[in-house]
């Protein structure tokens, strides 16, 4: 089964904003157990858009549309949709009481023009939308295809994916469900991992399907099992299938069930009532701002200290003078110091410590652009490591310094 | 004149691959005169490339290609576009002697495989990729528009955008040559900017043009003047246009010449030589992170506090114990002191300071969920205001509060 993704609007075109809804449309598509075959960007122009609609529709299976559905009138999806199916637009009881109902919510009162929201094509059938005024609209087409029009703003477009087309497309088109299992894997590059886990990966049924998602210096394995054939497959079953895994390559897997190692801290530290602390140098913050970017940081991160220069290395985290001056501020041992005396300072349970040259420039001969040291540290012991990287991308080095950081800590944490 | 861009690989489609290309391909176009009329983004099939190019070619002054120039078996781009001009494919003379060099400066052996690279259809055009194996390939069509080859390399594509691609197509379509200038706006949502700017606006000369970029907080206004009737267009005459801007919204104004506030302070602090020390509460080492982003910061940031927890603004800040127990953490107090203690602390020039609650939960009646102080200090003084943003959007309200922080630094250091 063949899905197409269309998104309206101008604002795409001109290089505004970065088209994410195509990309996060296409993620949770694959997952639902549908492929993507083609997305096409389109202005707010009623021409594109109904000729755009015609081919997709006499090329795949479903068609999902984004934007053009404002009220404004620079929006013209609804009436180009209308047109295209010869319908006529009335408004709809069930689109009305959801205008209503968010304009109540928010005390304000409802205009004619916003009240247009709940007018729609007589043919298709509205699938509310919690979070907004834009109707989602489903239309069976003459092809014995779907059309789905949703809005473009990104959380209404995601909700409206997750909880109405998503489970409607599965049940239109007979589409099983779809368990997904993440993996987290880091310490090993992308085709070295392939080779290793290779018996594994073809020792698995032939309803899994396994991806590797490289970022950052690190992979993230995504198994994906259908079970349109009502098998069993609970949690038990993916453990049992993962353990062939863990066999060739357990000594690299850091965790699981996470998107990101900054979401596998977070919720280990939530989840065992520990603290932490940073002290970033070359990292310059990204290490705090990444885990308290995320709801209930505060549980468990004490704070950082972003030791730029050499002085606040010495007063805010106690490094020794005698260190910086013999090994210099990019050394196994001011990492240790680091590490440690921040740890005590704040007060926390762990602790992690960068300081490392991430380029373009302020490489030697000894120290070239993408030396780093990375150390972590809990109450018995304190860990440091040396990266090399090859480039001098300093956000790349940025980047993987992090993921290194995050995946040192996870394995002090859990102790292998 | 329009241009087209197609988008080629399967990782574009399963969503493992955000399709950055396009915007940057687009804001690229219309710096330089360009619209964008449509994007698609196919698989690496022969059959979806071969109707995808037809169809644009059909429709497109310009059509742009990226992806599917690699040496694999996946990577069927060139082969297509061969056939689709009915040509032969030739080893071309200035192509081998690119990957001869590339390969050669890494120290590798050229193999036959790569050796291919340099194989391409005898009726295009080959434009030199300094930077990559993959040959940049431009064809002129029967119906007089232009199709182009690039390779989807983000770093590739983007280099051989501005130096070859770009230049060549506003030869070959006459575009004269374009101007434009950022103007970073703060402290005035984007409608009533629009309304206080109006009269000047409307009396911008033709070849004149201002799109608003709103972006967390901020607005950056682009103007963009095309040349074409040779007209002098020098930094005077620039300056002379702006005279009316700054007459309306000069209070709002920040700064010129940049992308982003970030890059607005590094760029400033370069220059005149004055250092940096942050204490985040908030915004968690957001503020610290993306100055230290841009290479060269070393040379102002001195380091920062990322005081999550009252104990670290006690101890590593010297925040009052009282302060916080009279007034909150969240409080204009707090701010001030933190900001104080962190310039002074970490000898710093300017000091910048946040506290506040980025949500979606902590919030109270009295200080409800994007309340949030920001502080900024120098020698001679401290300024500290309040926000109070609506939303319980986490990041929104974190990135909000590092523009606007940032935004009171410049005003600071510009003293107005």
């Amino acid at each position: 089964m063949n899905v197409s993704i269309i998104n309206i609007g101008d604002e795409l075109l001109i290089g505004q904003v970065v088209n994410t809804n195509a990309s996060t449309m296409s993620k949770m598509l694959i997952r639902a157990g549908m492929d993507v075959a083609e997305v096409s960007v389109i202005a707010d122009s009623e021409e594109a858009i109904s000729n755009t609609v015609q081919r997709h529709i006499e090329n795949y299976d479903a068609v999902l549309i984004t934007g053009g559905l404002g009220p404004t009138k620079d929006d013209v999806t609804k009436k180009v949709l209308c047109h295209f199916f010869d319908s006529k637009m009335v408004e709809n009881a069930m689109a009305l009481d959801n205008v209503k109902r968010i304009f109540e919510s928010r005390g304000y009162e409802l205009t004619p023009i916003n009240r247009q929201q709940a007018w729609v094509p007589e043919c298709c059938e509205v699938l509310n939308n919690d979070l907004g005024t834009a109707p989602c609209m489903w239309f069976e087409t003459q092809r014995n295809s779907v059309l789905v029009s949703l809005p473009g703003v990104p959380f209404e477009m995601e909700w409206l994916m997750s909880n109405r087309v998503i489970p409607k497309l599965q049940k239109r088109f007979h589409i099983g469900s779809i368990v997904s299992k993440n993996i987290l894997v880091q310490g090993i590059g992308e085709s070295f991992l392939s080779d290793l886990i290779e018996p594994w990966e073809l020792s698995l049924p032939n309803n899994a399907k396994l991806a590797y998602l490289p970022v950052a210096g690190m992979v993230k394995l995504r198994l994906t099992i259908r079970t349109n054939t009502k098998e069993v497959c609970d949690s038990a079953y993916i453990s049992d299938l993962l353990k062939g895994l863990y066999a060739l390559a357990g000594k690299y897997i850091v965790g699981e069930d996470c998107e990101t190692l900054a979401e596998l801290v977070h919720n280990t530290l939530v989840s065992n009532g520990k603290t932490l602390a940073t002290a970033e140098s070359c990292t310059g913050g990204a290490i705090a701002s990444k885990l308290t970017a995320q709801a209930g940081a505060s549980a468990y991160f004490r704070g950082g200290v972003v030791a730029y220069s050499n002085a606040v290395k010495e007063c805010s985290l106690g490094v020794r003078h005698e260190t910086l001056e013999c090994h210099g501020a990019v050394s196994e041992e001011t990492a240790r110091e680091m590490v440690e005396g921040v740890r005590q300072k704040l007060g926390a349970d762990y602790a992690i410590a960068t300081t490392g040259i991430a380029g373009p420039d302020g490489g030697s001969k000894e120290k070239p652009v993408g030396t780093i040291w990375i150390a972590v540290a809990s109450q018995d012991k304190t860990v440091a490591q040396l990266l090399q990287f090859g480039g001098n991308k300093r956000q790349q080095n940025i980047d993987r310094s992090v993921n290194q950081a995050y995946a040192m800590l996870m394995r002090m944490i859990k102790n292998y």
